[in-house]
């Protein structure tokens, strides 16, 4: 067992197994790290899977035959004319653990979330892992062990994973991909050209934490800041958000949009751009902690424009709103759940800001991020 | 429009576009290559997306809206019950481009394969890329030309994608993770569990030519062959299999595995023993074209170790043996299908070669892989 500090996250859900017991090539002195090997198919691939990612990810028994692909059940409720949701991430962030979270959670959540932004219950999820010669152990350890909880948080299992090595220098320690599939229920149709005017814009909690955490850590620019990472998985607020519209499952709710790399701005420009709709938003509406606030003060930045991993951004019809914003206030994602701008005929494809001193500027998707590597 | 010279395999179908009628921070000089804002979820990234994967990959116009998640219809026969198939891979082979193929075509017709081991028909793919700042576009362009030739030979197309830049030196070019779904008809039942005493053993094609094509090029070993990857899509030729099974939709095939990283031997060892049945072999039937022989003995290889790209071992009762392995033969990527060995309940588990010389060897699953990184 390797002692993971008093920061593990463990919570004896899952421990790391001794590999010193693995079968080794023989002249493997550093038994503790990852060698070309692992990603080589063979029986170091297959002990690397068995012993640590199946454990981290609880699965069970009768899954654990090395397939190479995994079957999904339907749900008995998708009959003819249902939709699959399908999506995939990839999982660069530097450092790998940032206040908050890990590239672990980063993965599963992301995933989960862009699945919920079409409305759809995951139904399984998949992992690529990337991994670079000499990572420790313990390091994939800490990632795959959070990547457990976070789809057992999240009520997904990850059903199929793959693993390739890297020589030293070709990867920052591990990248991960992550897809996922899930099952849109009939009747739900929320899109990016959803957005209709009269809607009203409604954002489920304070932005710009995520990317000020991971900032506030990276190497060169480290600042103190009480500011954690917003990770977390959306599909629970997402349903809850459905289940409440007064005309039926979802009726009335036209967009939503996880805003992750880009932030709010580029969320919104893409669904009034998508939808050929205007955005009128109130900037004191829009929820800006005062710890990012200073933070991006401090680093010239605009907190529209910063990653969020556990909020998301919906239009939604006038008259279903209030339902809508009662229930995301009643669940743990949503606590801070504000209406902060409404949708208009007028200037299509422009998202316009209402500023503190009455005057009114154009958000502006920003042409790449303020740091690269922040997921 | 760049010229990619004479080996390149365009066709006519896919231009690369001019980047420099593209956005561009302002010091940006190198207008041909990645840079970091690529990855950043703003406007280049858009413009990367929607310039040259989404030409590149055939998308429709109507699918281009950016979704966090893509939505697949379920075909119509699909019905309570049904089964999806779900997999993923990643892909970090070195060279990128090698005799026969590259890590675009390469990383298509891998998921599509673990799909087709399952009996699956494939739905829809998905693709991430991670991009080392300063590649040059036009091998990008090279790259998801491929992918995108890859998918429309293999009857499918890729429906989400994922775009992230890291730095220069943090990998190697470009990794690319695919994933697919697909459908698994009522009644197959294909699974690495399912081999039976009795059944015979039945391989596509030679083997070898992947992991030998791969290794000719790679730097400090070079050596002359006129050996190419066998890369290609089996799920075809897996449908013919199914198709013709006397007893109805693959009925009386029992296990099937694409002989991938650890070849023919890892195949063969996982699904002996996760079905705790023997195998035995006849050397002098397992197909080993003159080149990957003379290879082999090169490099001190085991042919039977060497990954393929493009073949499949099935193991199939004996009565329905000589109707698959007609439709197989009548098959263009089947058309060297053989019967190389039969399974017995004897030494369950284990892995037998009858070699020319009348004994007989254990085929053990390589620890690694002779070579990294080979796809």
């Amino acid at each position: 067992m390797v002692d993971v500090g008093p920061e593990s996250a463990f919570e004896g859900a899952f421990e790391i197994p001794d590999p010193s017991s693995w079968s080794c090539p023989a002249p493997l002195r550093d038994r503790g790290r990852v060698v070309l090997g692992h990603g080589g198919g063979g029986v170091l691939t297959s002990e690397l899977v068995e012993r640590l990612f199946l454990p981290a990810f609880g699965t069970s028994e009768t899954a654990r035959v090395a397939r190479d692909s995994a079957l999904v059940e339907l749900p008995p409720d998708v009959v003819h004319g249902a939709r699959l949701a399908f999506s995939t991430d990839s999982y660069v962030v530097q450092p790998l653990f940032f206040p908050g979270g890990s590239i672990g959670d980063l993965a599963v959540n992301g995933t989960v979330n862009d699945l919920a932004m079409s409305g759809a219950r995951p139904l399984a999820l998949s992992c690529g892992v990337i991994l670079e010669e000499g990572l420790e152990l313990e390091v994939l350890g800490r990632v795959v062990g959070a990547m457990g909880r976070a789809a057992r948080a999240a009520g997904v299992q990850i059903v199929a994973g793959d693993t390739k090595v890297v020589g030293r220098g070709s990867a920052d320690g591990l990248y991960v991909s992550t897809s996922g599939i899930g099952v849109v229920p009939a009747g739900v149709d929320v899109r990016p050209d959803g957005a209709r005017p009269g809607d009203l814009v409604v954002v489920s909690g304070p932005v710009g934490e995520h990317g000020i955490a991971v900032m506030s850590v990276r190497e060169g620019i480290e600042f103190g800041t009480g500011v954690a990472s917003d990770s977390a998985p959306l599909a629970g607020l997402v349903q809850a958000m459905l289940d409440v519209c007064p005309g039926g499952l979802g009726h009335g709710v036209h967009a939503m949009r996880d805003p992750t790399r880009g932030g709010l701005a580029t969320a919104l420009c893409e669904i009034a751009e998508a939808s050929s709709v205007g955005v009128e938003l109130t900037e004191t509406d829009i929820p800006v902690p005062e710890a990012v606030r200073a933070a991006c003060g401090f680093l010239g930045l605009d907190a529209l424009e910063v990653a969020n991993e556990g909020k998301l951004v919906a239009f939604v019809a006038r008259e279903v709103a209030p339902a809508v914003l009662e229930a995301m206030r009643a669940h743990d994602h949503g606590t801070g759940a504000v209406v902060v701008g409404e949708v208009t005929a007028d200037h299509p494809g422009l998202v316009l800001v209402r500023t503190a001193l009455g005057g009114s500027r154009v958000l502006d998707r920003p042409l790449g991020e303020q740091l690269p590597r922040i997921c």
